[in-house]
């Protein structure tokens, strides 16, 4: 049986349980969030006039927005929103970022399936995108692929496969006809289409099912051999017999787990900016009175931070840690504003220019393994002190409650309906509460 | 300045001549007649029930059909028909199906221009999709992508940016929200989603300028550096340098020019075919007089050709070369009906299976110049006698206009508006031919 097939038989026989159901909820938490505050940004609005006009009518929700439209645009905007702050989840072994490519589609496919049902779809297709980022190795996202869709179109369509009662057969096909729709390269961070990636992911997982529903097949072979999606994406570190083994035992979203953004900075960045934090809270050294910063990754560790310490936006800036740093020293906290579409401060480009990056060539190159992940962060100071912070994980949000209730003022009744929902009208409720909402 | 921004330099410039507009006339005979035969099958019909439901509104034609609808699902209903027989035109440089992308995106994109800019239009896309394939190298292809929707994706938002008549920045951003969602795996061949890959590319490329024209930038420079599109999907052929000089001196639609195919297969057949049916001319051997066949081709040359001696229906044979020289054994010809999804015979599988390919280690290995491309044929006859025939190049068709009147069941009025047609008034009246047509 092919490799293909052998995961879609797991995929179907997937019954996620409570612990993993749990997790599922906080990310729905924190995707609403983030979807919820990106919903009102420029980049929101302009990708919105590009696909508003050529919409089909439905009545699938576009979150912040009183739009009404079919499935496939509600996915696409749905998910541009839910990553256009890039705050929203994190997940190592798929090197990106699920949520906001896996709810969007979902919420769309959606056909009257309970609460509970849609977050263990999320479960099922969480997995997948994990398992695929696995088999695919480091090489993958390092040469250059944004994993957030090359994985994602892939993921999300398990999950509405998984969600519609698909037997196993029909979803080899929806993972065959997702995984060629996997494009996205990471030459976009810093820049306003990087959550087109996440919103081309979503609609393509969807498109996928929508596809096999009206008889079209495809390969059900495409992840398998020499010139499948795993061996021809996954370069010189593809790793098939990850894909399988362990499955769900536990859940990749129970281990490694989510992580939920602090910061509205890329994930690269974060053990850094809790060094600098931490040493701002403990020694408080005046941004004037640090002369030079060093930051130390592991070899590969600042892949995705492909813009330099003079980025001209707090958006481009989301992916110089030259930036974050400057900023923390600057403001002694990272606030949601350092990221948004304000050119830079000659102040801190100032500052940016005296942090310098290096490789630790002694370190394990940065994985998909979590554990390869570190950063230090050692500052020079104008006195000849020199401090210094080592962080080896990205610490997160445990909950992301709060964030949520930042993002909608306060909404105690939709964050409620969030924690306890569970059957289909509930669900139901989620959606008109999202419609009525003053978000 | 970046090469990105070169490339939209050399783009902009593009003035195409009388040689390049007469060879775009004939490419789009081929396309039409591709697109019209190719909407009367099952598989088209299915895609159709797949996309029409959430369309949204619009006045743009889907060739076959009633339906008018928004520009990009006619965009992908437009490719899927052109693709949907395999029948349509290739090139070298690219390694792929230009027609079926490019003419698809136009249509979908124009408001108002001549029928003489559109075709230039498609001489413009045509040369970024030739340069594009050129600069990835044979790699690209080897390793599994299908060059028609990776390359195809960027060349399509080419060919509508020049359309449009945007200037060299925003055909940048164009070329890089195109090139960024460039995906699509020969694993597919031989499935009814191959013509799905190019209705990605075609779909890209619109929505591509569609963003651009919404505001939405991206990188501006996306086809550069060592994580850019063309080192990342280029792997180890990648040769960016051979990107711009020569650039439209000739244009590549005259050299190495467009193929119209003969006959309903993957074109890594032709070459064979051309020689197996030259025997039956000169000898006319019985297909039960046959015990062995061998076909040789350089190294690489069957990269495409991933169904075996043992295809089910004739649409998975289009990829088997053992089948094809079978086929063309019993038939003595090769029909568009020998390509369709009726299930192989016996007699056909019978003498697929004494069918062996082999390469010639001694040639060069088969790339992007299609001096490298050929096949020999060598029949064995069971009264031990050997035929033997080779073949340098792909014959295809000079002027595709019978191949167009059997698709359309001789419509000669629309023939000759495709042969002389000049202004604005000429291409409505196209349209309104192709809408009122027994198509």
């Amino acid at each position: 049986m092919s490799l293909t097939l052998q995961l879609a038989e797991h995929i179907a026989a997937s019954r996620p349980g409570a612990g993993a159901l749990a997790a599922a909820r906080l990310a729905l938490t924190d995707y609403l969030a983030c979807a919820i505050a990106g919903s009102r940004g420029s980049d929101f609005q302009r990708f919105k006039a590009a696909f508003l006009p050529g919409a089909g009518k439905g009545q699938t929700l576009v979150i912040g927005s009183a739009a009404r439209v079919d499935p496939t645009t509600a996915a696409l905007l749905n998910a541009y929103s839910g990553h256009a702050l890039d705050y929203d989840d994190v997940h190592a072994s798929m090197r990106g970022h699920p949520g906001t490519v896996l709810f969007p589609a979902l919420l769309a496919a959606r056909r009257g399936e309970s609460a509970a049902r849609v977050l263990e779809a999320f479960v099922v297709g969480l997995e997948v995108a994990g398992r695929l980022g696995l088999s695919l190795g480091p090489s993958h996202y390092e040469r250059g692929f944004h994993a957030t869709s090359t994985v994602g179109s892939g993921a999300a369509a398990a999950a509405v496969a998984w969600l519609r009662g698909l037997p196993p057969q029909d979803i080899a096909k929806a993972l065959s006809l997702g995984a060629t729709q996997g494009a996205g390269l990471r030459g976009q961070f810093g820049t306003e289409v990087k959550p087109f990636h996440a919103a081309m992911a979503a609609r393509a997982g969807l498109e996928a099912v929508v596809m096999v529903e009206a008889g079209l097949s495809g390969s059900e072979s495409l992840l398998d051999g020499p010139t499948g999606f795993i061996a021809l994406m996954g370069f010189d570190s593809a790793a098939p017999e990850k894909l399988l083994p362990g499955w769900g035992a536990p859940w990749q979203i129970e281990a490694p787990g989510l992580i939920f953004k602090e910061f509205a900075c890329c994930t690269a960045t974060h053990c850094a900016a809790q060094a600098m934090l931490h040493l701002i809270a403990q020694h408080d050294p005046a941004a004037d009175e640090v002369a030079a910063v060093t930051v130390t990754f592991p070899p590969g560790g600042d892949a995705a931070l492909i813009t330099g310490p003079a980025p001209e936006t707090g958006v481009e800036g989301r992916f110089s840690v030259e930036y974050v740093l400057a900023r923390a020293l600057l403001d002694r906290r990272l606030s949601v504003a350092a990221f948004d579409e304000t050119p830079v401060s000659a102040a801190a480009l100032a500052l940016a220019a005296r942090v310098r990056r290096r490789w630790d060539q002694t370190a394990p190159r940065q994985s998909n393994d979590p554990k390869t992940r570190f950063a230090e962060v050692a500052l020079t100071l104008t006195d000849g002190r020199c401090l210094k912070r080592r962080e080896t994980a990205v610490r997160g949000l445990s909950d992301p409650s709060e964030k949520f209730l930042d993002a909608t003022g306060q909404n105690h009744t939709l964050l409620a309906q969030i924690r306890s929902m569970q059957s289909v009208a509930d669900f139901d409720r989620l959606l008109s509460l999202l419609a009525s909402a003053e978000l």
